[in-house]
């Protein structure tokens, strides 16, 4: 790598793409919503190529991707790199794309997908792809403790010495998303597409009901019908109840789990339930490390590719 | 009541009459598909002329009906009483409906909706429309106890000296259909209709994990998907790890909260949930006494019947 490359993170519902300076400077970037879901049938390269002649992107600078794209049904299969992962091992196992997958972005070029990461314990597996992009890219050497990263599949990593020790998935926005949308919760929802305020009562007292005992959260759940049929609830508070005690049971557990970095968590937020888990965190006495996801997702790429291309 | 009386379980999805005389004999019954759902749209009272013509139901006997057509979306609303609840309660609040209502069904019938039950804790609200009287079909003076009555959202009930003492709802049922046909975990289960044995390693397996930490229950729930990406997983099992993991949590958070009764729980069950609740019971250690659930609403009734009709 001499003048950059251009980082890509194709993840299920959207793309982004940078042309980077190997001292990280930014000279280009293009955002969309064709992530795999949509790419698995249009094809991956179109869409690359397009966003590439949207940057101007010069023809010779080598592409890293990291998400979803390296999934099974995605572009390419990059095969799940394993725990204890420090960011050298998950720089050394990126697939690099033969030419017959490339045709159409500028015949030889250096093209390769980083791995996902597996938690291959026959008790508690667990995988992602993307996240540990992000890890990458806020673990200096030094980086360690609990990291929350908030989505449809909440990810809460363990990292020790700059490598990712231990990880799991809650399945809390697809919750909160099949429970407003689809379940019996949905008629007490006259507001749909609202988004939920982490200051609001009712997503603080769901919080401090669902934090010190997550396992009562669920079984929860059903009072926000009955609250509203027995007039207990004001329907624009539902999505905030339902929201509260999802998350609080998300992070009550995961804090419970992890008594060694207690006190002290990072959390990689994004807009939409990234407020929420830092105000969810908050209310459980934790003192929060703030990292944007994007800015971390773009770190870990860069920190990828100088390993790949300048070797040291 | 001389002779006898038509008793009605109207639920969301679900008709079923019975002619009962005093002592309890069946002299008729029909059942369908008609429940409040499809008789919003339709109307009640052809549904239920229809039905008592196919049993030839005398045009003097009196109908005595519980469940969703009780409720405000139902045919007329019986509003809920509360706690504690006494099978005299329940039938002494019964709603008698107005010669406008019962047209069609041979001048001035006697028809009458049994209310629901309201647990009115601001902090734990809840409702049951049709269970309470399963309970009431079982509650002889002197029972007590937890019951546990399986379904959509399966309901706990605690009795003492006959009457309903507190109760909570757990959306089990709704969150397994949800979460096995429109989440992630979909695409672990090929086989989509099929029900799960109650003997299955995979279902006992998820027991053994949630029962004891109903938490963890909802934080093993991607490892399903996790467990089939890389390999430790049968798909054929997915559904049953799935309904185990929910299940034992229910199970184990309701024997948590319930240590007075522990060791002896009711179970009125129905095919489908019945026989999992029951395995998942006896996992715990519980000695269940089964009771079937159509015979509870049948007994429930005739005991809110001769309350009403025939003043002791």
């Amino acid at each position: 790598m001499r003048g950059g490359f251009v980082g890509v993170d194709w993840g299920t519902s959207s793309f982004r793409l940078w042309v980077m300076r190997r001292d990280g400077a930014v000279l280009g970037e293009s955002h969309g919503p064709e992530g795999m879901a949509h790419c698995a049938e249009t094809g991956f390269a179109p869409v690359l190529a397009r966003h590439l002649a949207q940057v101007q992107a010069p023809d010779d600078l080598p592409i890293l991707i990291c998400g979803m794209a390296g999934a099974r049904q995605g572009w390419a299969e990059a095969p799940y790199a394993d725990l204890p992962a420090p960011v050298s091992a998950l720089a050394c196992r990126a697939l690099r794309l033969p030419p017959e997958l490339v045709q159409g972005l500028g015949g030889h070029r250096d093209i390769r997908i980083l791995p996902g990461l597996a938690r291959r314990d026959p008790a508690h597996p667990d995988v992602m792809r993307g996240e540990e992009t992000q890890l990458l890219g806020l673990a200096g050497p030094g980086h360690q403790g609990l990291v929350c990263m908030p989505g449809t599949h909440c990810k809460w990593a363990v990292l020790q010495g700059g490598a990712v020790m231990s990880f799991h998935s809650a399945m809390t926005g697809e919750l909160f998303d099949l429970l407003a949308r689809h379940s019996i919760l949905r008629h007490t929802m006259p507001d749909k597409g609202g988004s939920v305020d982490p200051g609001s009562p009712a997503f603080l007292r769901a919080l401090d009901r669902a934090l010190p005992d997550p396992a009562q959260a669920v079984a929860g759940l059903f009072g926000i019908r009955a609250g509203h049929l027995l007039g207990f609830a004001d329907p624009s508070d539902s999505r905030a109840h339902l929201s509260g005690l999802l998350i609080g049971a998300d992070v009550g557990l995961a804090l419970r789990g992890d008594a060694a970095s207690r006190g002290r968590v990072t959390l990689i937020g994004q807009p939409g339930p990234g407020p929420l888990y830092a105000a969810a965190l908050a209310r459980a006495g934790a003192r929060v490390n703030h990292v944007d996801a994007e800015t971390a997702s773009r770190c870990g790429l860069l920190a990828a590719a100088l390993e790949i291309w300048s070797f040291r």
